[in-house]
Parts: structure tokens; C-alpha cells; sequence
């Protein structure tokens, strides 16, 4: 076993600095050198700031020009687009629903409000995203098909859909989940909130699974606010999608009538327009995103102890978050390294608390975990701005 | 019986372009006129338009101030705002809550999404809010108390909340409600999303409940975009609303750890901007809403088969949407009413479909709703807009 480097903090703290200058640093800052404040003003012009106006179209249009997919419908936030996703999945009251461990608790929390139960799956180190192998093994052993749904035979209930996750950018082995998807006839539900601007070979991240979902939370690669997108290639879906995420009211000149119990999750005009001007410079940050990842990768090569991850072979990530791990004999300086990092002004933060280990979900099913258990030990964000040197101007 | 007056119509179309001039205008469009564009750039120039920033907080605290309410806090919308309350009111899955059948549907579905059952109960026709006598009648004929919790004898359901709502702006009995709550045992949230700026006496609306609720959406008399805002007295209250409406999440220097399942709820921090803009207005819009009531309280005087609504006695209506009341022996004329204005290009609109005539409810438990289903069939709402002559101009 290799000995413990106690000097790790301080090499990767130095290594930060190196790359992103002496001054103090966010996580992720979101940057407006486009067009945001014409949008804006526009909008405040129009007084079109609510429910209805131009901009949410145009995003929506925006958007699926740019990820391939026929439908986009704007929410609120990727909350509520997970949400309502999974409703669309016909995830009923009663049912399961395969989540990976390592997920941000929206993932989680979607799943509970459609009054199912998160079912946690383990992911794989390559990248941090569902291990399609664990999962097929998991399924074959643990469940039974019946009148063609998957059952899980420790709770007999039906596992309907699963939902997983690109995190921080990286696209999980979204083909190979498909297919054991497929094989064992669950919806797949993809949760893209972190990956816009992520592929797998040439197809964007959200566009695999019966719908998609992103989010434009303040520290996403590009943000609205709040704000999120379900995306679909099914016209029926989307068309249920906007209704649901719009009260349910039926279409009239005057009459107010829901013929459903509906949601109010609709994305104000106000940050579709933030959003619109925010698409427009994607490219540019996405570019900037890898150069970032490109001058991290010269610094951390070669240094003991650490890796900094990479895109998966065959994908290209939108380096949302770049992302440390420790190797295994280095684990007990993860927090050591927190601390010297965040004291220097460097914002760096850990993986999220396993989704079993928080009080809500402890008594959910779940698969063993030892690749989550090892990753979220190990692993450490650090500063990803677009505008981190070396970047290039925004156009 | 008054014989029908056929001209109605045509007299009320021109009573409207009397009062509001003769081009096209909408039931209610938001004004831009002050600080707005100044405090959504700085919102962008600070780039915190997200989750934390310094808007929200004084937005919460500028609400606080003008409504009189301890604590506040800025959620995404009134819908969300009013989920939370009752789940902060103990709305439990199986529980039965009162709600007027004469309200906009966010009040029945934030019922459902608690997983309670929405109880209809009727208005009265002086504020067109509930008629604290009838419930009183309804709740002693049709429920008992078991330790000290009311049950409604036909479904052996615990009517846990009620949810008073004030309509149009108007406000509802709400002295006399919160009687029969306190003699029955019922908690009480108060719906104020359409009474900002409304009192009783010199009590601001939404202050009276254990919770109450406001919305900004695009049509109501300030607005953040889309937003809303949770007001309570009590503090404890209302550090649970601020934790449940950001994901439950523990403050810690890193760490991920979520509670219990929380929601994303919070107010975007650009929303917010716009709010604070929109509030240091609001004085004068009120004053325009209350100008523009006497314009057409003058204009439909004396006018046979039509009133129009005013505040109740005691009472500062906000004056949010003008409302007309059709005479009873006119109630068939109310869709040529509405289809002469509409066409004239004054838009104008009906109540909402009463909750237990939507698909959704129609099961739901219920009073009688004499009142209701007579105002439903004889109220329009009237243009309504801060800036309609004779306005006095923004500060």
C-alpha cells in the first residue's frame, strides 16, 4: 500500500492556483457577457414577464435545436421537471423506481412526490454514473417479470422506471443502460440537469431515454435563475407535458376548467429571456469549459495520489464540474483537502451524501453500493468557471 | 321579475371604453415604470440571480414590512407557497381541508399534493369570500370532535385545515372564519394570493391565519415574473418554510445532507429583484386601482341589472380585478356580455369553474353551495390595470 501523502492539500492547492489565478474563486459562477440585459430590458418592455411571452418559446425552440430533441417544454426548475417526467413514465403511488446512490437529492426526491420509492443502484468509477453490468446483475437476480413489468420480489412492487444521471457532465454508459432498460421493460427517465452540452458519441445527453430533463439552476452551465426543461422525441408526451405543467386548463376563450390535477411549473418569461442570451454563448463557454479541464489535466498530470477526471472514451463531457479523486490510500485526507482548498479561497466541495444515508431514504431497497461508497470518499469539485483562465472572450 | 335587459351588453361595453378609452386593453398587465431595470442589472452585474443574493432576503424583508408580518419568505409561486403552508399546518395524507368552491385551482391542488381531500364550502355574496355562518351551520351539522380534532361523520376524515381565500382582492370575513376555526379546532391558512394591499381594518390580509400566502404571477398587482411568498407570526414556522423550501438541506461548510424530503421552492434571486422594484410602487398602484374603482362606480351607478363589487364595510379592498355582478334575472346574458366586451377589445372574464364541477373534485366532499353557484353565473371581471385613467403617474 502506497503511504498516505500528507502533503496532498497543499499540492492540489498550489495546483488550483497555478491554473486559476491568486484571487478567490466560486465553484461555478455564472458569467452574462451576451445579450442577457437586451433580453431582459425587452422583456420588461414588452411586459411580458409571466406566463405567457415570446422568450419561453424561443427557448424551448432554442433548445431543442441545439440537443436534438423534437419537444422541449420549459419549467420551473429541473426539480419540477424530474417530477413531472417521472409522472409521464407513469410512475404511480405504490411503485419503484431505480436511482443511482450518487445523485443529487432532486433525483430522489422526484421519485417520493410521485409517491413511489427510490430503489438506490450503484455506479461505476469511469463515470460516476450507473453501472449498466451492476445493474443488469442486480435486476436478474432480485426481480421477476410479470405481465410484462419488472417486479422486485423482496417488496413486489413494480420497478417502472429507472433515472439515471450524468454527474457534473460526465455521460454516464447511457446505450448499455438502455439496453438492460429495455431488456427488463423499465421507462428510462434521463436525468440531464448537469450535462447540457454533453454527448455520447454525437447524440446529446437527455435525448436517449422517453424524456430528459435539464436544469438552469444559478450554478449550472448556463442559467435562467431557476429554471429547468423536460425533453421528449414523443409529441403526445410533450404535448401532456406542457398541459400538466400549466394548471391542466383546457384551452378557452374565457372558461377557467382543469380536467386534471395539474401543476404550476411553468418557467417565467423573465428567465426564458436570461435564458435565451445564455444559449447563445454556450458554445463559447463549453470551449472554455474544456480548456479549463485541459489546463487542470497538464498541471494534476503525473501527481501522486490524485486524478483528475476525464470524459468518458466515445462521449464528450461539458466539464460542468471538474472533479478530483483520491486514490483509495488517500481517503482519510479528503476533508484535510477541503479545508486547505476553501481556506486558500479556492471553493471545493465533496460528492453529495450518499441518497441511503439521508434519513429519508434509509429504509429504501437498494443494490450493494461498494463503488458509490468509494467514490463519494474520495471525491472533490473544484473551481470550473467559464471564465477561469484560459479562456477565450465570450463572442 | 325584472324583465331581461337586452341591451345589456352593448350599455356595459360602453360603460368600460367610458372609463378606460377606446383602444384594446388587457384584464391585467403589469407596469414597469420604476426601479425594475436598476435592480435587474445590478441582479445580473452581481451575476447572484440564482439561489442566494441579496434580493431575496430584502424582498422578504420589505414584504414583512408593508404586510406586518414577522417573517416571510419567497417561494416560486402562490401555489408553492400555499403546498408548503399546509404542510406546515399538519396537512397529513388522509386529512379533509375546507375550501371555498369559488376559488382559482391552486387552492383545491395544493390540497391534493399534500394528499388530503379538498371539503367545498360556500361564499357569501358581500365579499364573495366564505360565509363564516354557513360554515359554522355546515361544520355543526356534519362533524364531532374526537380529542380535540374535528371528524367530518360521513367520511370519519380529521378536517385538519381551512383555507379561506380572498377573491378579487376583496377581503373574506376573515375575523368571523377564524372564530369557527378556533371553535372547531381547525388550523387556518390563509389565502391572500390575490389581496396584496387588502385589510381588515388596519390588518393586512394573510396575516390572520396560523399562515398565509401571496402571489406575484404576471397578473396580480405586483409582480416577480412568477413567484409567491409564505407570511407567518411565528418563527419557528417560518424557519421550517425557509428549510422545506430549500430541500431540507442542513447548513454545513460542505457537506450534502438533506433532513427529510424537502422541495425547490425557492425564490430566484432575479425574480426577486424584480419584486423589490415592483413593491416600492405598490403604494401608488393601489391608489390607481382605487381611482380606477371610482371611475366605473361612477360610470355603472345607477346602471339596472349590473352592480359592481366593492370593498366590504370595514374593510381596504387592493381593488385587484374590477368585478361585476349581473343582476339574477340577467344571469343569461353574462356569455353575450362577455363575448361583446371581449370582441370590443376589452377583455374581460367569468369566475372560475367551481371546484366540485372540475373532473378532478367532483367527488370530493361537500356544503350546499347556494351562493357560489348563483355567483359563478353572474360574475365578470373587468379591465383592471394600474396605469387605465385616471391614474395618477408612478413616483
Amino acid at each position: 500500500m502506497t503511504p498516505r501523502n500528507f502533503a496532498l492539500p497543499g499540492v492540489i492547492t498550489e495546483a488550483i492556483a497555478d491554473v486559476v489565478g491568486s484571487r478567490a474563486v466560486a465553484l461555478h459562477e455564472p458569467s452574462f457577457v451576451g445579450r442577457e440585459w437586451d433580453y431582459l430590458k425587452e422583456c420588461l418592455d414588452s411586459t411580458f414577464v409571466s406566463s405567457v411571452g415570446k422568450f419561453v418559446d424561443r427557448f424551448e425552440g432554442d433548445l431543442a435545436a441545439f440537443t436534438g430533441a423534437k419537444r422541449v417544454v420549459a419549467v420551473v426548475n429541473g426539480t419540477a421537471a424530474l417530477h413531472v417526467a417521472l409522472l409521464l413514465a407513469d410512475v404511480a403511488p405504490g411503485d419503484e423506481v431505480l436511482v443511482p446512490a450518487l445523485t443529487f437529492v432532486a433525483t430522489a426526491n422526484a421519485v417520493a412526490y410521485c409517491r413511489a420509492t427510490p430503489h438506490f443502484v450503484d455506479s461505476e468509477t469511469r463515470t460516476l454514473g450507473l453501472d449498466a453490468l451492476a445493474l443488469r446483475e442486480h435486476l436478474r437476480a432480485t426481480t421477476e417479470q410479470h405481465n410484462g413489468h419488472c417486479v422486485n420480489r423482496a417488496t413486489g412492487r413494480v420497478i417502472r422506471a429507472m433515472v439515471p444521471m450524468h454527474a457534473f457532465g460526465h455521460p454516464c454508459d447511457i446505450e448499455a443502460v438502455l439496453g438492460v432498460a429495455s431488456d427488463f421493460g423499465i421507462a428510462l427517465v434521463e436525468d440531464a440537469a448537469e450535462s447540457l452540452g454533453s454527448y455520447v458519441g454525437a447524440r446529446h445527453t437527455g435525448t436517449f431515454g422517453l424524456l430528459g430533463v435539464l436544469s438552469f439552476n444559478g450554478n449550472k452551465t448556463i442559467t435562467t435563475g431557476g429554471g429547468g426543461a423536460i425533453l421528449t422525441n414523443d409529441e403526445a408526451l410533450a404535448t401532456r407535458a406542457k398541459h400538466l405543467t400549466t394548471t391542466a386548463k383546457k384551452q378557452d376563450r374565457w372558461e377557467f376548467f382543469h380536467d386534471e390535477v395539474g401543476y404550476n411549473y411553468r418557467m417565467p418569461n423573465l428567465n426564458a429571456a436570461l435564458g435565451c442570451a445564455q444559449l447563445e454563448q454556450l458554445p463559447v463557454f463549453l470551449e472554455n469549459k474544456r480548456r479549463l479541464y485541459e489546463a487542470y489535466a497538464r498541471r494534476f498530470e503525473g501527481m501522486v495520489g490524485v486524478e483528475l477526471v476525464r470524459e468518458p472514451s466515445g462521449c464528450t463531457s461539458n466539464y460542468w464540474l471538474q472533479t478530483l479523486l483520491l486514490k483509495e490510500e488517500q481517503v482519510k485526507l479528503r476533508d484535510a483537502v477541503l479545508e486547505a482548498t476553501n481556506d486558500a479561497g479556492y471553493m471545493t466541495r465533496p460528492a453529495w451524501t450518499l441518497m441511503h444515508h439521508l434519513p429519508a431514504y434509509t429504509e429504501c431497497p437498494r443494490a450493494t453500493l461498494p463503488v458509490a461508497e468509494s467514490i463519494v470518499k474520495r471525491l472533490i469539485n473544484i473551481p470550473s468557471n467559464v471564465l477561469l483562465p484560459p479562456s477565450v472572450p465570450a463572442p
